[in-house]
């Protein structure tokens, strides 16, 4: 076993050499998840600027609120934490250690106002996105992210069989939506992070968000949901039939489901992020429901619901064994119905390893 | 009553004149509340850029991804629509927008990657923060917003109430906090957004986040929450005590309720923000807990937890009718205890008007 503070300085010591390869100065990290990765302190979203300096060389420094400072539990020697008082100007600080940097990676999500504040009077300096740095790092996952990511995957799949044993028809949207929400919580989540029930027409659209619709019999319902353990995300998709599916319905879901299973037999390392996207599309196009698969087959996951390696055309990034991402296929026909089938896989050396295995089935519910 | 695509058209109308008044060209906006206030639409945080474009005439434009088109439900004569594929670049779809302009006003929360595409290639453009338009126009709430604040205030005081009736002694941080979550939704809310309950030495972190510590007989318990109506926030922190509160709790929660009352008081139209920090800690200092209130006095409320005005030293902003902020003065004492009252107040033509009016007493529970 490797401590957390051992594990933060190597994950550093990596994050530098990076910035050393890339020409990188120094880097700072606010919100998102890149500072939790490196130090484990996550950054609040907050019109109070919390925001990590990491130099070339020498202790990064972890400037917080003053009424954050309490409940940061960093170790000393991974990081030195720096309150700052409601009457300074942090980003006045943060320009200070800048001073004779010529290039800085700033995390990817740091909000617009702090970068401009920082550029301002500071002409000479070129930002660059830290995911340039971290995202690489990030990519492959070591065997305690796995173990989360599989606890995560594995109290998602327990939620999916409570569901496939409720009644649907007469709730709505909302009131599944919370059911999931606290399940996630019960089955072992820390947190949950997000629940899409999509019943009916509303189905067709991916990223519905729940309603006050009423689910009635005949509707076919799309759920995708996931929360966090130990920071890790978990994430998948089932799709229920309230009563016996259409033939419309079936003939589609069938053709679903193999497109997802050809996608997931598709991983495998050496083979592109890219060719994953293809050989589940091409099922869905080859049997006459390409134009209704209108997003990319999936992302990666980790700290991050959304995050490297996107397996979308264009991409050419190779797979390696570590990697984990969703094979999500859905087929949406507008003003009707849809469907969504998502796992997520991490990339071994045999090919890809499901750590959703809840039913695919279509599911019958009342 | 005002209909939303009026109301919608209005707003931009007068951010429009802001943006000629700031030689401003153009003003682009992503995640974060001017969206909604301008358009009622937010978008989704994701890596998948959702950003509308206000020029200075003609109908502003909304570039969502494919996938969430399907949710955008706005109005053509407030916005048009368009969608990008996802094997498109949708920072390249922006930039072309922004050819001939000079100033561009972007949203202060957008992710620093899109800020860093868009000025990529584009060394002459001059960005800045869109707040320098919006936060003017948000700064003093409209009859709607204040009912809708009004409601939410209402809807957490029944929340406050229900507490003063729970046992809390054997349960822990995160269950209470969980009853909190829930009963914000219960008692009308849309959603909760946050919950802090500080219990004994935790109490001392302002910003603590619910852990399993169990609550035991003659710990101060700080409980601070408030969730979503409409778009628009609560916000109210009552303070408790498991049992009789110790001497030392009991004169510290005195001075602490006559800050709180008598910065309320301070309010009215035409004196500073600073003022009713100021009135407020004085209170605090001469009763000895002064360097023990380690933050601002208040935040501006709206469709954002926390916006202008903030209470705070320094800012010499006069108060105006219509706008709101909490009052929330707080006494810390490390590894010890903490207290805090809050009260979102709405400045009035005769002074300051409560919208949060459960008990201000420290409520002893079992």
């Amino acid at each position: 076993m490797t401590d957390k503070p051992t594990m933060s300085n190597q994950r550093i010591a990596r994050a530098r050499e990076a910035m050393a390869v890339a020409g990188v100065d120094i880097m700072v990290l606010s919100v998102g998840a890149d500072l939790p990765y490196l130090i484990g302190y996550e950054a609040m979203p907050s019109e109070r600027l919390t925001m990590a300096v990491f130099p070339a060389t020498g202790t990064p420094r972890l400037l917080v609120p003053e009424l954050e400072a309490p409940r940061v539990a960093v170790d000393p020697e991974v990081c030195r934490v720096q309150p700052w008082g409601e009457r300074e100007r942090p980003v006045d600080l943060i320009a200070a250690m800048l001073a004779g940097a010529s290039t800085v990676a700033i995390g990817d999500h740091t909000w617009a106002r702090f970068l401009l504040a920082l550029q301002e009077g500071a002409s000479s300096l070129r930002f660059v996105p830290a995911s340039t740095i971290t995202a690489p790092l990030r990519l492959v996952k070591d065997h305690g992210e796995i173990a989360l990511l599989t606890a995560a995957g594995a109290a998602a799949d327990r939620v999916a069989a409570r569901l496939a044993a409720e009644r649907f028809s007469g709730r709505t949207e909302r009131h599944l939506g919370r059911f999931v929400a606290d399940a996630l919580v019960e089955e072992g989540h820390d947190t949950a992070a997000f629940t899409i029930v999509a019943s009916g027409p509303n189905g067709a659209s991916p990223h519905h968000e729940p309603t006050d619709r009423v689910i009635e019999l005949g509707d076919t319902v799309v759920i995708d949901f996931g929360g966090r353990i130990g920071g890790y995300c978990s994430d998948t998709t089932r799709t229920f039939s309230v009563g016996e599916p259409s033939t419309e319905v079936a003939a589609a879901y069938e053709a679903l489901q193999r497109a997802q299973q050809t996608g997931v037999e598709a991983v495998r390392p050496g083979v592109t992020a890219e060719s994953i996207d293809t050989a589940t599309r091409r099922v869905l196009d080859d049997a006459g429901y390409g134009r209704w698969f209108i997003h990319r087959t999936g992302h990666g996951i980790g700290l991050e619901v959304h995050e490297d390696p996107y397996l979308v055309a264009g991409n050419h990034r190779p797979l390696e064994p570590g990697m984990a991402f969703s094979v999500e296929p859905g087929v949406y026909l507008p003003g009707r119905f849809g469907m969504r089938i998502e796992d997520i896989v991490v990339v071994t050396a045999n090919g890809g390893r499901r750590l959703n295995e809840s039913s695919r089935a279509l599911v019958v519910v009342g």
